[in-house]
């Protein structure tokens, strides 16, 4: 029934990166693996996302913008997701329902726990079998960000600045909260060992879920 | 604070057409009233019904059409309903939460329970002080809307059928769970019987929240 791997953390953690290099990896070792992330190239999906990033939908309440994440969630799991995970994929998913916990639930306010129910109510309780932390202090994820924007540190606006660390903060209760789902990686080391971690991390759930590479026949 | 009455029933039930005759006449009588129904010309509100009613939208899955209408009907909460009731409005809305409930959450299956849920997030427990339900035997609902559309009885399609007194059954449901909101019309009499009776309910309401017309002003 295939792997289920979300990977989580701030900007400037680098779980991008990481994802992508992952899923190369196991692609070569002959595993069916997925990368993907939301909307993921799935009509309805994309449709939603566009109503949540058009700048000019200025009224956009913060309830509502969780409302439709999660309807974004949920079409993005049952048509692309879901199929896969039948066929036996290992799915590397970038950001899932802990990026809106963190993001709307704590730093914009509205409530983890609030934030919560509506995604399990959007998955049906098909929950990720890990989730990877990309943990890095939310100073060091700031200067990755500055760096990668081209300005100095002083530059950053500070509501910016202060939404960053809410968010950080946010996924410190998370990784608390659902400490039996999360799996937490040092981010703030050099890309190799975070991707060996990370690697190492969903091989051994390769295992536990008796999931097998085809390299004996390639 | 003014006052939120919503007016819910199954199709055939008349709904809409006693809706703007009490809108009306409360007008005439020196009354603040507004009459909506969603998504009530709020533009994010009908970029988001644009998608639930995009005939191309085939896959569009139930939870995600739930989570959608929940979306639309916070972002007409916020926009629409809750400064017009900071004014003093009487608000008559065409349809809320309980048409979720009974359409998706009974008729479609998703549960009742569960698609409360997602509403009571939606609406940040921004309940309506009276709903209205229009309360008809389906078998008479049914007449209703096939002579409206101009056919007969037997042509009417068994799926829409069978979803048709499920809606019913829906509402039966709902008005013994939420006895305390619910007043019961019997929407089986005259036009005219049926109109003095909601009318009267929203009068009783008006007096019960101290609210006044301005007729003395007139």
């Amino acid at each position: 029934m295939g792997l289920f791997i979300t990977i989580e953390g701030a900007e400037g953690s680098g779980k991008t990166t990481v994802c992508k290099k992952v899923t190369d990896k196991l692609n070569q070792e002959g595993y069916k693996v997925l990368y993907t992330r939301e909307p993921g190239g799935v009509k309805i999906a994309e449709q939603i996302r566009d109503i949540i990033l058009d700048v000019k939908n200025t009224e956009l309440d913060a309830r509502s913008e969780a409302l439709l994440y999660a309807a974004s969630r949920r079409q993005h799991l049952v048509e692309k997701i879901e199929p896969a995970l039948k066929e036996g994929y290992i799915i590397i998913c970038d950001r899932f329902i802990d990026s809106s916990l963190a993001y709307q639930g704590y730093a914009r306010g509205i409530g983890i726990d609030e934030v919560y129910e509506i995604n399990m109510f959007a998955i049906n309780h098909r929950l990720p079998d890990a989730t990877i932390l990309l943990d890095i202090p939310p100073e060091e994820g700031l200067k990755r960000i500055n760096k990668h924007r081209g300005f100095e540190m002083n530059r950053l606006d500070l509501e910016q600045l202060s939404f960053h660390l809410k968010v950080h903060e946010g996924y410190e209760i998370l990784k608390k909260k659902y400490a039996n789902r999360f799996v937490i990686v040092d981010a703030n080391q050099t890309p190799e060992k975070v991707f060996n971690a990370v690697y190492d991390i969903i091989i051994k759930k390769c295992k536990e879920y008796q999931l097998c590479n085809n390299s004996k026949n390639i």
